[in-house]
């Protein structure tokens, strides 16, 4: 009995040229040649993609619903991503708008570790909005770097995250720098009473599979909970990897490479969350980046919304947000949410610790007028 | 002493703006974080990427060239990735065109164990273009995939290839149908004399590192001598590590997922090469894809000119070509040139095998008129 999984495709073609696209479209995305040139009657049944419908959506734009073969894709995040748009993301009017699969489907992709919940935990904030902030500049020294992660723990930042820029260097490499910020944040943390919340750490992981996870035996070695990394820069698969690997870490999953023609609702909003991101990092409207308002509920959707019986993931948006915008971001998204904020501490220089702390009292404030 | 890497990137901007966007487009690529924010001296010296220049490409498009540092990078393919275009993929009008590197720092990236040279070594051909075909449909029971690598062979393609869509599957799995495939292969290399060529297998890798890894490893143990693997799949570190690990395969880069905003000339004509694949597969122009004509002469030649001490790429133009186009094509690209032709075999059906050879002596003769 075949199974599928669905994928939504935009094309932009003549209404007259459209059914033809689709059908180069699933035969490119499953046995990539001709129809004509098939010979099985297995794979014509169990194997090919099936055009499921065309829509039209205005204009010449198209929306190609396919159902996709899960035998071809198995349980493999890479091969999900090669079996959805390998080829067709070299097509340059194509776009993955959505997917969708089954429960059961999911459930061997296996989605959050920990989800919300399990970061709230960590956290050990139950209700409020989230405050998360970036150690930067790379090319700091260890002593500068944790003596930052010692200043926004001591703010009272919860998620205290590497920038993503952060790679193995001569100056800081992963094995000193990430047990002396560890140190920093712990110490902070060990004042404080059961009724506050415990700021964690989550390092950067870099390199290639191997590497990332001996970064993150160091981390778990030395008590980070929490870990960053970029799926798309370090192949779905191994994100997947990771996240069996270490299923008491949370995962952040970071945007860097995620520019492609995958819609940002799809990539960052569902896949993120099925391949195991417990917490999603996204460009917010209004920033340096230039996703629009809908786009980014739109993946907030996506993390949050019940679906498939996965966990929700933890919607983070960033990218240039600045500490005067908390409430309005706070009002959008609601309480599960975490707002990443970096540049618009730093710039306060000498303030830094004030404004971090203007930073913790801002999201909380904003939690109490949601809830209220 | 600072080392840099250099890259350009294009973005459509007023002629007022770009000098501002140039220098946000510094930062994000660097220390992400406003140039105000910064206290440290040396990271303002050392690692903030340098605009270097500024060109007017008519309209409102320019091209700026940044000095990103070296630093910042090491020796890692995702790390280079990263911070060559991690968040500017995220910039919905920011393209990155091109890349450039000393001779020193390409080294410690390694590019292409083979290389040219490599290939025609394995498959026992010195001079003209080289054929390839890849094994089709995913979803063949071994048996079936086996008879045709055995027909591939005897008909006298070069490179038989997997379909990049092959991934561990029960129907198929790699243990079973790699062995199987090679031993046909060899098969029909075993009657051949001195002076004739040899065909090889170049299995598709599929899921983490580990799983490549152990492919690989399979592969090797039954006399495999090539490989096929996505770049932009797997990770970009994990392709280097497999080119590390394996230096006596020949690595062919699968194009899958490599629809950025990266010009394909950087990616695939450079980038790919720095990363150590031996061929380059990519979408010719006029096939099933749209790259321009130039754009896959850019590609190949990023992917042959002499470039920073590194072994040459071979170009392997896809995508949809019939054997129709075999002189235009060599006659193109000259004879350090593979062409990967699949569909437009298979379509013969019961004359596979006549049009398999069809496309091998055509390849010959072609050859033979470039070199006359």
């Amino acid at each position: 009995m075949r199974e599928n999984l669905h994928a939504t495709y935009l094309i932009h073609s003549p209404a007259d040229a459209i059914g033809a696209r689709a059908q180069a479209l699933a035969l490119e995305q499953s046995i990539e040649m001709p129809l004509a040139a098939l010979t099985d009657a297995r794979v014509a049944r169990d194997i090919v993609a099936q055009i499921e419908s065309i829509t039209a959506r205005g204009g010449d734009l198209h929306a190609v619903r396919l159902a996709l073969a899960l035998e071809t894709v198995g349980a493999d995040a890479g091969q999900l991503m090669n079996i959805l748009f390998g080829n067709s993301s070299l097509l340059p009017d194509v776009q993955l708008e959505d997917v969708d699969l089954s429960a059961d489907a999911a459930a061997r992709f296996g989605g959050p570790a920990l989800g919300i919940a399990g970061i709230r935990e960590r956290v050990r904030v139950a209700e409020r909005a989230l405050t998360c902030t970036a150690l930067k500049p790379i090319g700091s020294s260890v002593a500068q770097v944790s003596r930052l992660a010692a200043l926004f723990a001591d703010a009272g930042i919860d998620v205290i995250k590497d920038d993503h820029g952060w790679a193995e260097s001569a100056t800081s490499p992963f094995r000193v720098r990430v047990p002396a910020c560890q140190r920093a944040i712990a110490a902070a943390n060990r004042g404080r009473s059961d009724h506050e919340s415990l700021s964690q750490y989550a390092p950067s992981l870099s390199g290639d599979l191997d590497q990332m996870r001996s970064q993150l035996r160091c981390a778990v070695d030395c008590g980070v909970t929490m870990a960053l990394a970029a799926p798309m820069t370090m192949g779905c698969s191994g994100f997947q990897t990771l996240r069996r690997e270490f299923p008491q870490i949370a995962l952040l999953a970071h945007p860097a490479l995620a520019g492609t023609q995958i819609a940002p609702a799809a990539l960052l909003g569902k896949l993120f969350r099925l391949f195991g991101a417990d917490a999603v990092i996204f460009p917010n409207h209004g920033g340096r980046f230039a996703y629009p308002r809908g786009v980014c509920a739109a993946i907030a959707a996506g993390n949050r919304a019940p679906w498939l019986r996965l966990k929700p993931s933890l919607p983070t948006p960033a990218g240039g947000m600045p500490v005067e915008r908390v409430a309005e971001i706070v009002s959008e998204y609601g309480r599960d949410v975490m707002l990443l904020i970096g540049g618009s501490l730093l710039i306060a220089r000498e303030q830094l610790a004030a404004r971090s702390r203007t930073f913790v009292s801002a999201v909380a404030q904003a939690s109490d007028a949601v809830t209220a």
